[in-house]
């Protein structure tokens, strides 16, 4: 069986997940507004998770923090150049120029069922290749009129399915998407 | 007073209101999903407007529609170059080409109390000048990849706070923001 993809991500109303220079600054902001102890779903989610898929720019981001984020989650980055991982994350991080459907299949094929893919470009890539399962995405009431995406260029249309809707006071708006599989080509 | 500005729009889930050539098929496909009676709000907004504004791109898509959409409501279509009115319309549709802030002051000082904004283009104008107070967005459960966005560049960071959000059972999920004041600037 094919590992199950889920996205779970903030964007700006206006699509996007970081500023131009991929600083996060704005959502910081916003999420200062959220109460103490409010996760909007985010540990309920990464428990169900195996394995994380993400960009260089994502895990660069991630090394920012004060402390590594994913605690014993397992992180693969993809990236086709090298990419330096800390010693202290060597046990939980490797780095794979595999396409996603490689790195899906190989991790599929080790027992891995649950991938959570992350990172603009990650994503993007998986979407265009008809990967991604799930998509939770929290609207963030802000507006920053430049940035990098969430979506990009794709082939075709692709449909969803509303899963889930949810208004949290402090003006989040969470949905939760299964992305419908591609319709079948028509026979000839 | 300064009559109030709102934004009432469908958007793609990746923030586009068109196709790059300005079709709108997507959402005809989508509303098709829509059971009869519901408007998703519609009515119940548009009875409010005094006053239609549109860009020409906008003018023109209405133009093509099987009967004019929007009946007796005064529509005033924003233009720096000319556009052509139908006779049958010249009772109802002026072209201008002042400015927003112009615009929204004449028709004020007319006692216009609630303009509807619709367009990118021109939505991305009103936003960029501080003119827009309400925005009204639905989302669509679709992705494009590509097309006019609702959104465009700002000058600085909107912030706006949810007013209501409502998720449909056929997956359109509509939230009312109001748009900020900017902060003042510093005194020096």
């Amino acid at each position: 069986m094919r590992a199950k993809c889920s996205v779970f991500i903030a964007t700006s109303l206006d699509g996007y997940i970081s500023r131009p220079d991929g600083s996060i600054d704005w959502l910081n902001e916003a999420n200062a507004s959220v109460p103490e102890g409010e996760d909007c779903g985010y540990g309920a989610f990464i428990r169900t998770v195996d394995v994380l898929v993400m960009g260089r720019n994502t895990f660069e981001l991630a090394l920012t923090f004060d402390a590594w984020p994913y605690e014993s989650l397992q992180v693969v980055v993809l990236s086709s150049h090298g990419v330096a991982v800390p010693e202290g994350l060597a046990q939980t991080v490797s780095v794979s120029s595999e396409s996603p459907a490689q790195l899906v299949a190989r991790l599929a094929a080790l027992g891995r069922k649950h991938l959570y893919v992350d990172g603009g470009k990650t994503i993007q890539s998986f979407l265009a290749d008809d990967l991604v399962d799930e998509m939770t995405i929290t609207l963030i009431p802000v507006l920053l009129g430049a940035g990098r995406p969430l979506f990009g260029p794709l082939q075709a249309d692709k449909r969803l399915s509303l899963l889930a809707s949810r208004a949290f006071e402090f003006g989040f708006v969470q949905n939760r998407y299964r992305v419908e599989a591609k319709p079948a080509e028509p026979r000839r």
